[in-house]
């Protein structure tokens, strides 16, 4: 039987292949005490396995409170494996597996789950991004020498339908190929989603006939289950592309069912994602994270973006991106989308440390806000990118261009810690 | 206009006032430079608003990385609201408003939603739970003057649908008036739901036509969003009367819309729930998190127990308990269940510290694992909260019932830290 395998990074007060074990029990049989049923054959069967532990050092005090006491406190990296017989092709019983009750351990002091692995046969019945970087890039018609540019329209609430058009009016014929909605405008009642798609699109349909230019826009459907539903049916309706998802507040069952109708690009917004892994000790790296979702079907995902102007370090943001790019199943490939604080000046740095333009590059302020309008926002980001990908640093390329001069004096030392 | 209010702990390396306003600027406009667009007028209708700030104290260190430097960094409790204009009746669009991107903000070296307070406007969309304690009540038909006992299958894994039958079968006789899935256990290869369904219902109905009890069985439904809906269907047409959910794995908008169906009590599990709540500095308290089910309707929910086999001190899970019990809007109460480690032993320090026997008591080892058998598990439960009640310690309860003892023997110290 096929069997899926996580990596977790763990801290305890016992020995660390102990704690492995209780680790492991805690997720097959899961009581304080041996049960009447719990026979060997059984076990062997449907128990979670150790497979591997490494020691990777100790501390001296717990990083989580409500442990157990301790001598001193064992860090190390445990790999464990379940027959996919314990949960079938079931994402949240998968999720409550492999995270769950485990957080709540006493034997832990420390609890990540770094990664896991799912067999070829999931590749069945989760087909993945739908659509996902080629997807993306088709619908936009965007050349592959150069990330696809995006936005996000700003204020987050308070626009009008009409408002909202005329502003994604002026971020269309600036230049941009992706624009998205913030993840706090939903269905409010001043701008109510069908009144604000009927305007966008209008203007989106207009821009195309005058322009023959392939754009993108992303509405936020995220709602309760029947309002999303008809928000989607509304997109499509109305020959839009792109649905936009805050997955974590939305959740797996729901996320994977829209990622499902498989007519739209999704869109996967993260936020909420700090609370699962600001503490280093506790919760999920992003390379596990991501996998969940890319299961569910979401064809992009927030990464955050280098200089950003959250707590986020470059290095954890690369690796993020690193995780999108890795191959799952035989799916297509998930969407990076950069953002935060954006507005060219990160580019250079962007593409020497992962060394791709398959990206979604979102500039919020970045754009609205340069010196010289929109459209020379845009320009800047091209511009920079463009220096970017033929190796040029950015004081190089603010020499050649007039925009990225202007942005490097107004933004250069606005994301700064 | 009616406005939501959050409470929030924060640590800051800033001054609190500010790095409140950072935190209301955020979520309700949202880049890092103000944008054409954002009127006064249109500021003073949506943007979040500081209504107190409270400092607590300082330290020397922050409490998650990533935050800008300073020199101390402050503790405090700050409120903030939003007009519901905001966001309307949306659950999801609440959550990221709430939390979404505030865990990321290097202003803040912690942040923590502790609670927060809905308009009464709310009632006319969000119901809240359809039966709660009473209908929990009145489906099991337990007398007022004890808590509902109840069991968790175990092994979680593993069992046969006949297998898992036949269990509940001898749980049943031994007493208990509720028995639940564990979360691993979904619709499996080895057990399929409509098979395991079929097999324990028919066990079911075959004890209440010998015994006339009123018994309750909560069958893990949790799966992906057509086959949920399929196994709530195939519940309400073989006569089912709960539906368990893993609220974390599944996400809002799947378990609203299950709980909308209202045919079921809905038993939601939070398993996953210490990622979002061990690390004090991160995430947020019960209070809030048990709030988002609540609107959504969740009918019952996990609190951990007094003296747990977990990490949780019996503080927090107190606080849990008295979260569920404050009054949401109009709604129905929502139903705490006890579990982790329970074999009756803590009934009095329970009772004595909640006051309360409007609760669902789970064993799990302490009724299977029980010397003289689970009715004998059961027996010792009821008696040790019979005792509780009456304001007996438990040496006092044990010297009467000879089953508290053998429990006491048994379990008494297979929880203790």
């Amino acid at each position: 039987m096929e069997r899926v395998y996580a990596t977790y990074w763990i801290e305890t007060p016992l020995e660390l292949p102990r704690a492995a074990e209780t680790l492991a029990g805690e997720q097959s049989s899961g009581t304080f005490v041996p049960v009447p049923g719990e026979t060997e054959e059984l076990k062997q069967r449907f128990a979670a396995r150790v497979e591997s532990v490494e020691l990777l050092g100790e501390v001296a005090a717990p990083s989580l409170p409500g442990a157990k006491r301790g001598s001193r406190y064992q860090q190390g990296r445990v790999v464990v494996s379940w027959s996919v017989e314990n949960f079938g092709n079931n994402l949240p019983v998968l999720m409550s597996t492999l995270q769950g009750n485990l957080y709540e351990l006493s034997q832990l002091s420390g609890l990540r789950l770094v990664d896991f692995e799912v067999p070829d046969s999931f590749a069945n019945h989760f087909p993945g991004p739908r659509f996902g970087v080629s997807g993306t890039r088709a619908a936009i018609a965007a050349p592959d020498d150069r990330p696809m540019i995006g936005t996000i329209i700003k204020p987050s609430v308070g626009l009008s339908p009409d408002e909202t058009a005329q502003w994604v009016r002026t971020l269309l014929d600036a230049g941009v190929d992706f624009v998205k909605d913030d993840e706090l405008m939903g269905n409010p009642g001043h701008s109510p989603f069908d009144a604000r798609v009927d305007a966008v699109v209008r203007v989106v349909h207009d821009y195309q006939e005058r322009t023959g230019r392939g754009v993108m826009i992303a509405f936020n459907i995220s709602d309760e289950w029947d309002a999303m539903q008809r928000h989607y049916d509304k997109l499509v309706a109305v020959g839009g592309t792109c649905a936009m998802l805050s997955v974590n507040s939305i959740g797996l069952a729901g996320v994977k069912k829209i990622c499902d109708h498989g007519e739209l690009v999704v869109h996967g917004h993260r936020n909420g994602w700090g609370m699962l892994n600001r503490y280093p000790a506790l919760g999920t790296e992003f390379a596990a994270y991501q996998k969940f979702w890319r299961l569910a079907g979401v064809d992009q995902i927030h990464v955050n973006g280098i200089e950003n102007k959250f707590w986020e370090p470059d290095d954890s943001v690369v690796r993020s991106i690193e995780a999108c790019r890795k191959p799952l199943l035989n799916g297509k490939r998930i969407l990076p989308v950069i953002s935060s604080g954006q507005w060219g000046g990160q580019a250079p740095e962007t593409f020497r440390r992962i060394g791709t333009v398959d990206l979604l590059y979102l500039a919020g302020g970045g754009i609205a806000a340069h010196p010289g309008g929109p459209a020379a926002g845009v320009r800047a980001i091209r511009a920079a990118w463009e220096g970017a990908v033929a190796g040029m640093t950015l004081e190089q390329i603010a020499s050649q261009s007039l925009e990225v001069r202007e942005a490097v004096e107004k933004f250069g030392g606005a994301h700064c810690r």
